[in-house]
């Protein structure tokens, strides 16, 4: 899909068909991911990618909404900050890092008419446990991955004279 | 441009055409980082789009390298983590907000044919100061834009079986 559509065609999607995900389609997407431009190109994310047949209840303790299990998949971006760049003022870039990926990853599942959801309203504790995460490895952010069952809404947004300012900020 | 094609052909361009950014490529580039999705719908972000004509000293302040101020234009995108979304566990995520309004500019700027380049190691005190920043917005990511004079080069990335888990962490 050509990009501008492709902006204005992805939406939260929460409702999903259990039709499966093509392997080759899934691949697509996680490769989109990887291609993602990292600080330094340190590649500080990981995915993981979990099918939900049989891990209701599971996912139900990360975040409390019937329609995650409802699709096929889910993928969970998670960060390593100990492996990201870090500015000169001690900033640590592995929130901006994951967050491309992820972006990418989004971008590319509605590029195959899949729908996907930006969660970032988990149980962190229940997610770490239930997906095993290591100390030092942190969940960021969390999407189904499945044919969407619901139709996409109108965007609201800010204006761009709100978001945009020139030369400098005022 | 399609998307698998698109992200394939963005890279971080280091060398700039002084050539002007037609004011209606800018605008769709802006307009796709305000059809970003944020945490809880928030837009917890500003882009400061400045012309680099004339302020070549200020700008290698902020980050010292020629090229920066090659491009015409040099976009901030900065954050403002008070108005942002909160996790239960108190994780802000003004960082990830920022990043996906920013990969979606610079993933639109690619489709216009323009070179962007993701730059995080500048220096946050003299932004602020050149970019007269208020106490609560916070300088994230840098990026030139403008026609590339420069190619691109191939990716470099870690393979699939590194970046992505399946089922659980181990």
């Amino acid at each position: 899909m050509e990009f501008q559509a492709l902006i204005r065609a992805r939406y939260s999607c929460r409702a999903y068909k259990p039709d499966p995900v093509p392997e080759e389609a899934l691949k697509r997407v996680l490769q989109a991911a990887i291609l993602a431009p990292t600080a330094a190109n340190r590649q500080p994310f990981r995915l993981i990618v979990l099918r939900t047949a049989g891990r209701e209840a599971e996912l139900r303790r990360i975040y409390k909404a019937d329609w995650l299990a409802q699709a096929p998949l889910v993928v969970c971006a998670c960060g390593i900050p100990v492996e990201t760049w870090v500015r000169m003022d001690g900033k640590n870039y592995n929130d901006v890092d994951v967050a491309i990926a992820m972006d990418h990853l989004i971008l590319a599942a509605a590029n195959e008419g899949l729908g996907t959801c930006w969660i970032g309203a988990f149980d962190p504790a229940a997610a770490r446990e239930v997906l095993g995460l290591p100390e030092g490895v942190e969940p960021i952010a969390l999407t189904p991955l499945g044919y969407p069952a619901d139709a996409p809404r109108a965007k609201r947004r800010k204006s761009m004279d709100e978001l945009v300012k020139w030369e400098r900020w005022s």
